[in-house]
């Protein structure tokens, strides 16, 4: 044991002896100690890290920690199986098997369990009834040939599986059934080999696995039920939302005309950078949409909603985000673009970033609604026509600036009253060029963002999102009364739409 | 039986009976016939739509082939252990474990199935040896208390382990262990409640397991290896090729000056095409650097290769990706840049656009070979001082235009000998965004491949590349006599270095 002892002055080490005595620390020893009392910390500094880690991760998705607490209760019910007599021996035994599948197929979301549990039950069935074959026929070629059937079967078998593992159609619907199935191939038409009551052995185990996928599908239904359709749904909608937002931020920081640029900077900065979310969330999209499909209609989902359109949505958003991501890399310039041509501009540059954005918005409050909306088609043609007086602008403003002359006669004696005379003087391209680039990176954005307002419409018709409802037009047209006469006209216009 | 006998004029179907009558058949159960025939015939289609992809498969990644062929014989080798009455007594009729374990643990790559055999390795020990302890523990405490405490235990551990494959760090590492320490975990100390030679049997599973595991991990290192290691290795570096390709293609298609536009189109729209690769390879890159981790020193790779590094290769390499996805995306123009300002921007953005795509293929060469390059710096200094070079033209070109003016004089008859007077002429902004936007993206192009340079000289240093041997100095200064002074001078710098 080491104990610290403060004696004034100087620091010393000491070490307690079994038969009472101390001895003082030479300071080698101390320095071990040192290292080892840092190495100590260091440790201790790790785990803390971590557990905070953790901490803030069950904070921050509650749910996972409900999943845990599903994986927990699965399991406990599913030893109430070894601990009553009567139901151990019910499965003769074979408990084991329905404590493994709970393990193997109990997953996070609905989606992914039932994935599971089918391709178990399939690759179970097929390759239980194709291993009792096999062995038959084994069986029946005499002593000196069974095993040598039996092993070419399984050679042939598994490779074929395995291969069939790796080609995309299958690997993204069967790839668990297909691994089940070179399992229960490989231990029935072997195991055969043994086992004399092959066909008994394969009931049990097969009413084992159902009772354990069954435990597994009920839990996970039942107690807050995590839908991968729900998921993904809302994966998409927020990610809508996250593209408009760093676009909206984007905008604000770079067009404003007031200094409201410096406000709650670290703020914006997050809200900037939350289009990378959109970038890396394919993954995860393909593979919610993919188990979205094994799930029963659910909440707002009918059993064949159109979950393969959430990928096009996914993807033209991406396509998006890459330019986005351009536009936010800080397109680089040494030279600043004039004024004279900075602030009208940086309006129409403003106002095409908004317009943008307000798509996006409206698209994933449509998306999060599920309800058709009427606003999105006056929101793109707003868009467009911001795109339209953006190039209206670039076409209007000339590339030469005005530049005042002194003019000899009055350079003395400014009366003040006289305008200095002007001579047009030709910027040179790379004056104009960031700002010009910033004009087509953004007119090129609200040009996907058209792609992805036609995924999104066809979403809209395919799960067929409802009409907004007639109480929405009513509040609609309260907000005709106080307000401008353009949005008066526009609200019309749809009005009549509906 | 249905057969289809053809009468002039029309087709009849007829049906031959069992008693050797024939019945022509009526209009409806022929539809029903031909409608049978087109679902055969669909499904026969599918299918064989369905084997030519996976035979197309088979050619085109020979060692998808190989593994599949590496499963078969390990689950043969490893059934072995039932048909051998010796083996079979030796593991006490637990062979059963050896055959599940080549099953879940066999993966393609040696990473990956190392990673498996560790983790259920550690896994099993881990709740083997917990949930003996906690058997052992419940069993103390009287028949009544021990369902209980073991049921608690198995709920608070499961779902603790449940929560930890959650977390990032662990979730990378030992999410397979988790998996294995629930299972196991359950197993046991649920099972113990059955079984009374507890030790024995964990004895036995364990070195079943063992058997499995060490049968794959033999073939898989011995029989035509695929190391995930070499695997992101060749993947960072082609995919350095294919962007290189595709921004080559882009340059070539762009700003060509001969007609080679046309050539071979099919090759070049798949070439431009290229870079997509690179956006979508995130996903594989990660697992795979995360496999090669496990594996030991293989080829040209230590133990403790700086695999993270090549996820920061991927990194910068995708973000480079973005711009050029903008930049093939067709940044949209109404209108055309003038052509006195498209041809010499075009020759310098030629010059950018190749020295960029020469930087990137040396990079990737030097990846391939591992071998530090002395050409690397000279051609980041090429694709600098392009760089330079198209900032300067754009300095330099005015934003006005020379428009012949007629002359009232010699408008009817124009002498030739004369030049017509030049007035200068302001280009609106629109006619110049085009290419401002093109130049600055091919800009923003290079400064980041600046970026992914910086990380693959990181590489380089933590992988401690070779340095280029004398032979390829030799080559350089054979070389130099045959070209340019330009060259001459550039290479004598690189042979100073060296």
């Amino acid at each position: 044991m080491v104990k610290e002892n403060e004696v004034p002055g100087r620091l010393e080490w000491r070490v307690n002896m079994p038969n009472g005595s101390s001895r003082i620390l030479a300071p080698e020893s101390r320095e071990t100690c040192n290292r080892l009392q840092s190495l100590v910390m260091r440790i201790f500094l790790n785990i803390r890290g971590f557990l905070d880690k953790a901490w803030n991760l069950a904070i921050n998705e509650p749910k996972k920690v409900v999943h845990c607490l599903k994986v927990g209760l699965a399991l406990s019910l599913v030893s109430v199986f070894y601990y009553m007599r009567p139901l151990y021996d019910g499965v003769g035994g074979n408990a084991m098997w329905a404590v493994m599948t709970v393990v193997v197929v109990f997953e996070y979301t609905v989606g992914s369990t039932l994935y599971k549990c089918v391709n178990r039950a399939i690759g179970t069935c097929l390759a239980g009834s194709l291993g009792i074959g096999v062995h038959w026929v084994a069986s029946q070629a005499g002593d000196k040939f069974e095993p040598v059937i039996l092993q070419v079967s399984v050679f042939l078998l598994a490779a074929a599986a395995t291969f069939s593992r790796f080609i995309p159609t299958i690997k993204a619907r069967f790839d668990y059934g297909a691994m089940i199935f070179i399992l229960t191939f490989s231990l029935v038409s072997v195991s055969g080999y043994r086992v004399d009551k092959l066909v008994e052995l394969a009931h049990q185990r097969v009413s084992t696995i159902a009772i354990g996928a069954s435990i597994c599908i009920l839990i996970t239904m039942i107690l807050c039920p995590v839908w991968a359709g729900t998921e993904v749904h809302h994966l998409i909608s927020n990610n809508l939302e996250k593209l408009a937002d760093s676009l909206e931020g984007y905008a604000a920081e770079n067009f404003s005309v007031d200094g409201s640029k410096n406000v709650h900077e670290k703020d914006s900065s997050k809200r900037l950078q939350s289009y990378k979310c959109v970038l890396n969330s394919k993954a995860a999209e393909e593979s919610m949409a993919n188990f979205a499909r094994w799930e029963p209609a659910h909440g707002k989902f009918n059993f064949r909603h159109p979950w393969k359109q959430y990928l096009k949505i996914g993807a033209s958003m991406r396509s998006c985000a890459y330019c986005i991501e351009t536009l936010h890399g800080g397109i680089n310039s040494n030279t600043e673009t004039p004024e004279f041509l900075k602030k009208p501009l940086n309006d129409v540059c403003m106002r095409l970033g908004t317009s943008s954005s307000k798509v996006l918005k409206e698209m994933s409050s449509m998306i999060k609604t599920m309800k058709k909306s009427t606003k999105l088609d006056i929101l793109v043609d707003e868009m467009n026509s911001s795109v339209e007086g953006l190039q209206n602008a670039l076409k209007i403003f000339p590339s030469y600036q005005h530049i005042p002359t002194p003019d000899p006669a009055t350079e003395e004696a400014p009366t003040g009253t006289e305008e200095p005379s002007l001579k047009p003087t030709a910027l040179s391209l790379m004056e104009i060029v960031h700002m010009a680039t910033l004009t087509s990176l953004l007119v090129e954005i609200a040009s996907r963002i058209e792609g992805i307002v036609e995924e999104v419409k066809e979403l809209a018709t395919q799960a067929e999102f409802r009409d907004e409802s007639s109480k929405k037009s009513k509040q609609n047209q309260t907000k005709i009364n106080g307000n401008d006469g353009n949005e008066h006209e526009v609200t019309m216009k749809t009005l009549q739409k509906v």
